[in-house]
């Protein structure tokens, strides 16, 4: 492994998890805690082969290369500069054999892997419905937060033509989308099988779900046990320590 | 007013509103929590119609008669037993001129009712599917716990021919069913819009889940803080004694 140089207004941070790190650039996009726990929430089986929809830093793969013993982890990135930060954390890492980043659109994905190809598909897509009154639509926060280059049922279909059948895709949403996802889930056929949300405190309105699908399942959902994620103000709960590793 | 006998082992059991009462037979069906949940999570318009699919006791209709100023609300219940059972609870409680009983099939609520002519449509349907491996599947309390006469499909059609456009449906069932009630809502134009979940405890699987739709309405769902019923094991939480009317 080379020296990997950090370009300027990028930070390197430590992902708490085998001594991993990750270069990230706040005027770009940062990850944030949803990915970790999509991370958290996803399982992979060994020599597995998993594929992340819109990688963006290339968190979800190094997460889960840390987490679980896939033999391949592939991160799908539609945004040069994103893919090309991702790959340099994954040289960093020392990850190449087991991590690849691919510059390429989720819309295309079908075409650039093979079909029923993976054990497991992720995705922390974009929440947003449209890019309409954005202020600047083609920014890579817009693209990563806003459905400006894809939208739910691109990400959905994706996963369903690339996934094994029996394969899971795990992704994390907004609740306010949660029928849209459970109807093009039940459409192409990755039924909903497991679900918890994220409530920020006990006594508050989810802000995240985390869903899992299998790929030509039946119809039987389990929700799990809320997760909470302040015990009190500024302090996580034990689960939240928990899925970040401290 | 005449005087409303009980039958050989009915009970008759205090509401706690209004004073209200409801006649009961533990050897057929009791209602059960979900119908007083069912109660408090759904509303009615002042002097709105309203409709219950598969009333049973009558107590969704006796419990909405209390808290809401629906001018009519009707139970339709396809056990002659239970409908006979639930009309004399409303003479007991005087609330003939608000509310009727009409026995009939779900099946059949498209030929009993005219279309789009109820403001809100509540049920608290059979919860498991099937009948498969029942000792007594004709009997009151299988008929009101599984799939035997009716479906999950059948109250959902019934409710989007039977609600005026904009119209609400509030349904509480199990949350393993929870991706299969979506689809459906979605599939009949009764697009899931509000939505809570059960937990007994704040650290346990939620046991029911509690949906708003809205006949027409776009996809865009709300989903509450838990409603958690235990506070410790025999207390329930403040959120509870307050549905209960305690």
């Amino acid at each position: 492994m080379g020296t990997i140089e950090l370009k300027a207004g990028e930070r390197l941070d430590d992902l708490q998890r085998n001594g991993y790190k990750i270069i990230q650039d706040p005027e770009k996009f940062c990850f944030g805690m949803d990915a970790v726990l999509l991370s958290g929430f996803a399982s992979a089986p060994e020599n597995g082969k998993v594929l992340d929809l819109g990688t963006g830093t290339g968190i979800i793969p190094i997460l889960m290369a840390a987490k679980t013993k896939a033999a391949s982890l592939t991160g799908l990135e539609i945004q040069e500069e994103s893919a090309e930060m991702a790959g340099r954390s994954v040289l960093l890492n020392d990850l190449q054999d087991r991590i690849t980043i691919v510059q390429g659109d989720i819309k295309e994905a079908g075409q650039l892997f093979d079909a029923a190809s993976f054990d497991v598909v992720t995705s922390n897509p974009p929440y947003m419905i449209g890019g309409h009154g954005l202020k600047n639509p083609d920014g890579p926060k817009a693209i990563a937060r806003h459905e400006v280059l894809c939208d739910l049922e691109d990400v959905v279909k994706a996963a369903a033509r690339l996934l094994k059948s029996g394969g899971k895709f795990y992704m994390v949403h907004r609740p306010f989308r949660l029928s849209e996802i459970m109807v093009l889930m039940h459409q192409y056929k990755v039924e909903p099988k497991r679900m918890q949300l994220v409530y920020p405190f006990a006594d508050k309105e989810p802000t995240m779900v985390l869903i899992e699908g299998a790929r030509g399942g039946r119809p039987r959902l389990t929700v799990e046990k809320p997760l909470i994620i302040y015990e009190s103000p500024g302090k996580y709960t034990p689960e939240i320590y928990d899925i970040y590793g401290y």
